[in-house]
């Protein structure tokens, strides 16, 4: 099992989403963040200080999938989070290993958790 | 060591953090997210349209644990935060591996930083 | 590659990613939290009555790091984010694994679209 945490632009949240849902993946935690990916070229030094360049208003999710589901999820996110042909600041997906899931309401836990 | 990652109502904060208060367990993230589980036989299709369900305020609980105390650690989120015999929209838990843990303060690193 | 996140004082907020842009880190991710850490001596029973300490508004971060990068991550964070000689509250870091990393706008995976 794998947690596939992204983050993306926010107007592009509700077709990510559909583009999940499609792909029969329905489970998802929302948040708000803001964040700075590397532009290339910027300038952080400016007349001998370094200027911290603004924090942008992102939207971060949080999927948990079995393997199985794992490439479908980020090929969703990656097709649908994109602006045209990709643009600065469209965002990043990071997979991190999940050792246990458990549902709460039934206490079920591992694969059929999920 | 391991991040236990909890996604609850939003009404079970208070009691949750005591569970984990009598059990020994009062490190603590907490953070605001909307969420959507699958809700059995939720119809996401409307007239041929891809329906993006309704997101939920949840609150989303992040605590850093020392192998020994993470089944106490979920038992006692489960326990707290179920309404009721369970119901849907309860949340979900997640177990991280966690490969190391700093104190800010002291440069403690390790198990002892927890 | 690491998932490093860390729960930070809200003050230090732009000398930590001044540190880490000086150390050639300039990708974060940045949200609000609340968060309790375990005050040494703190009382949790008054009267026989558990008393849930109130939660502190908290920074939390989130990078990115190949490998090699990890320890100047968490040692420019630890240097800029400790109030004097080190305070109560001062905050944690922890270190997850991460298995992998896509950048949407290129597709590119890896230690590459970090």
């Amino acid at each position: 099992m794998k947690l596939v945490i992204a983050i993306v632009q926010q107007d592009v949240l509700n077709q990510v989403r559909e583009e999940l849902i499609k792909n029969d993946i329905s489970r998802i935690t929302v948040s708000r963040c803001t964040g700075r990916g590397k532009a290339t070229g910027e300038e952080t030094i400016y007349r001998g200080q370094i200027v911290v360049p603004a924090l942008i208003p992102k939207i971060r999710l949080e999927i948990a999938c079995n393997d199985e589901f794992v490439d479908t999820c980020v090929q969703s996110i990656m097709s649908s989070a994109r602006h045209g042909d990709g643009k600065v600041g469209d965002g990043k997906i990071f997979v991190v290993p999940l050792e246990n899931v458990y549902q709460i309401r039934t206490g079920d836990s591992g694969t059929e958790a999920i």
